[in-house]
């Protein structure tokens, strides 16, 4: 189908392709628009009638965004402005540079000019800057019907008009009612005998991670959004939350993996941008790898006279830090889901004690079998690692538990207590422990 | 005031403690019994109105549940069931033992039965598994007016009457109208005149992360299903969306930590079961590390010339682990998001390639500065650290860029290639190129 449209395209017949086009969902459309040169693309997106064309818009990547705003005429560029969303707008306009700020503002009219205004204030990750204005607005004293009649008359804007907030003269939030409820009541009965109080709302400086926490423990689909003075300013939407959520995974994924997190797709971010994320903490734990090397040059004299214990530290290190770094990972991601709270330390700390005590006998015993009786290892080497295996793997789960929630009490994101960090601390460890133990054990 | 409610109950005061509870949320309430003891827990939940306790018992943990399911009467027992919507039933019964669910089926009529057993027999994670069949069904013959009244006559038990769908005699989808269009619509319209068609389905066999994938990318809010006649069977709502997308990050997260996945609360697991999912990838990659070891022990004599040597072992090691770690782990979620493809590899070799050789060049600055002029080493042995440095971050992001995507072209889940194999396998080479290297330039 898509070459049958731009084989419309170039012939010039474009009645035919729009005909083609309005068939497909707007995000394919986007989709579609994405993978087309940008002469087609454009000519493609000015038959589009204008409500699609807003949608398609919508949902194009930011480059391509800047690229229509800046190079179609202002009348074209009015008319799809004026079918966004407001947050959609917002969304945009975040990204954009000042030029074509300029031009989106120059084509608003009066009050959607200081709306945006408004809204690009509101601290980046708010309520304020993920929610829309487009919303129901009830009064209580409206019979069922009334409020019908006033949701045909003005709701043909709103994105969502499943749920109606009830509102007094000075926009004081009183209550909701859902169109449901609506649907199902008597014409006559009045709004305030069927709207619920006490209903769970907002303030626009609330972080986003805190709100994607309520819509899932409440099982919600929309919330209010109130000012300082509580008057109703907007609403936030469940399907604005699914992308917090995975945007805030992201985030934790790589902050996990030592990099500063970014928005941007891998594939859109060019080499410089992502080496500069990548090398502040490779740079720190590599600097803090010393320690570990300055263990091992302290040992000097034992290592040279038993030199097959150099040989075992790679698998003491790396076995000490994937058992850290499990237990930091279950952690951090039960602090992150609110199943682990900060006065669960000991509740914690007990818990991997006992686990790692399990893994440690398990992983030593395995190991004794292998190096004992297979690589016929002497008696007292043998020991040494065992032991060090053991309380390295026990001292690993340790740490990797509780220091995500140190972390956390020290106002901390405890993604950074993940694998990387806990190895290195592990490793250095790891090495005290075995250097210690052969010295006692080998009298070196 | 949960003190309040608590010392109600002592006194056998129960009116006035339903009044408060009745004022609650039900999760708010099922947390607060979820803190109670089990005696005051039943007293208080068999107090309150049945379509409160149906909502407060979907919001319980399992051992609560099978407490309450056990202890209640069979008449209790059902009034509770015919509250609870379908889907909430079959996750419940999914978790319950034999004993529990033969109460419940025994305590449900005939045809909620059959469709429970239908239920129990979709596939784990499948579109059958969570959707719901509480939705409108309406005819395309109908007019709005007709549709509303419909809706007023069936419409209050359902989970969502948002989106209303239209069938054929024989249950075939048709179509769907959004209450939203039914309130906006004139009373004598046609459904078939207002209705959406060509409107995306599930089957209910499809998997629950591509759903939510779909979800995601057209921004929806609920989903038909279908069977294989395109029989309309449910629907997918965005709510258990959400919980969806948790549970399969969550399941990335442990896999990208060396665990087998589990879905149950970290403090709600014992101790044995936390150490059985995470003993195997331990055991595997402790026995992996054996080959690194082989490495050390085969340059035994270069190592015992030239002793530090063994001192520079972690920080190479650690810092290859996490550069390799930074790359797959951005592959893994670009590939979980769809951000990424299988056709994409070249690019991100190529991409890898430049960002490496950034970060290589910085990094090896950094340390050739530290160990030359500030530790006081050898010229050479810098030298021979600074190569391998080098060439191992290079090698580790490749590695750990490439092996993710080739893990999906064979059906593995690409969240396995995270941090703990690609650390082993980065170490084995770090080791290779380091003594290779030493021979070559310090000729021992």
């Amino acid at each position: 189908m898509k070459e049958k449209i731009l084989e419309f395209v170039e012939q010039g017949r474009f009645v035919e392709a729009r005909e083609e086009l309005i068939c497909m969902n707007v995000v394919d459309i986007a989709q579609f628009f994405e993978e087309t040169d940008k002469h087609k693309l454009l000519v493609m997106f000015r038959i589009l009638p204008k409500e699609i064309a807003s949608g398609v818009f919508t949902h194009m990547p930011y480059e391509l965004q800047r690229y229509i705003i800046e190079t179609i005429t202002d009348r074209e560029a009015k008319n799809i402005l004026d079918e966004l969303f407001l947050d959609d707008t917002i969304d945009f306009l975040e990204e954009m540079p000042a030029n074509v700020v300029k031009k989106v503002l120059k084509n608003s009219d009066e009050d959607t000019r200081k709306l945006i205004n408004q809204f690009l204030n509101y601290p980046e990750n708010s309520a304020g800057s993920i929610m829309t204005i487009e919303y129901v607005d009830l009064k209580r004293e409206m019979t069922v019907k009334q409020a019908i009649q006033h949701i045909k008359k003005t709701g043909i804007d709103k994105e969502t008009i499943d749920t109606c907030y009830v509102m007094n003269s000075n926009r004081i939030l009183e209550g909701v009612v859902s169109i449901r409820k609506l649907i199902l009541s008597e014409d006559q009965t009045l709004i305030e005998d069927i709207m619920e109080t006490g209903v769970l709302y907002l303030n626009t400086n609330d972080d986003q991670e805190e709100i994607a926490q309520l819509f899932k423990k409440y099982d919600y689909l929309v919330m209010p959004v109130v000012d300082n003075e509580r008057r109703l300013v907007g609403i936030v939407t469940i399907d604005d939350i699914v992308d917090v959520i995975d945007r805030e995974n992201t985030e934790d994924f790589q902050k996990m993996a030592a990099m500063q997190p970014s928005e941007k797709e891998y594939l859109k971010t060019n080499a410089l941008t992502l080496a500069k994320h990548r090398i502040p903490w490779l740079l720190v734990l590599m600097i803090s790898a010393t320690f570990t090397g300055g263990i091992i040059r302290r040992y000097d004299n034992a290592l040279q006279s038993v030199m097959i214990l150099a040989s075992f530290i790679p698998m003491l290190m790396d076995t000490g830090g994937n058992a850290g770094s499990q237990s930091s990972t279950l952690i951090i991601r039960g602090l992150a889901l609110g199943e682990i709270n900060l006065k669960d330390i000991i509740k914690v700390l007990w818990k991997e004690l006992q686990v790692s005590c399990l893994i440690g006998l398990t992983l030593s015993s395995v190991n004794f079998i292998r190096i004992y009786y297979i690589e016929k290892v002497s008696f007292l080497v043998a020991m040494t690692v065992n032991i060090t295996l053991f309380f390295t793997i026990v001292l690993a789960k340790v740490v990797g538990g509780v220091l995500p929630i140190i972390a956390k009490k020290m106002r901390v994101d405890p993604a950074i207590m993940a694998s990387p960090l806990i190895t290195t601390i592990v490793d250095a460890m790891a090495l005290i422990i075995y250097f210690s133990t052969a010295t006692w054990l080998l009298r070196i």
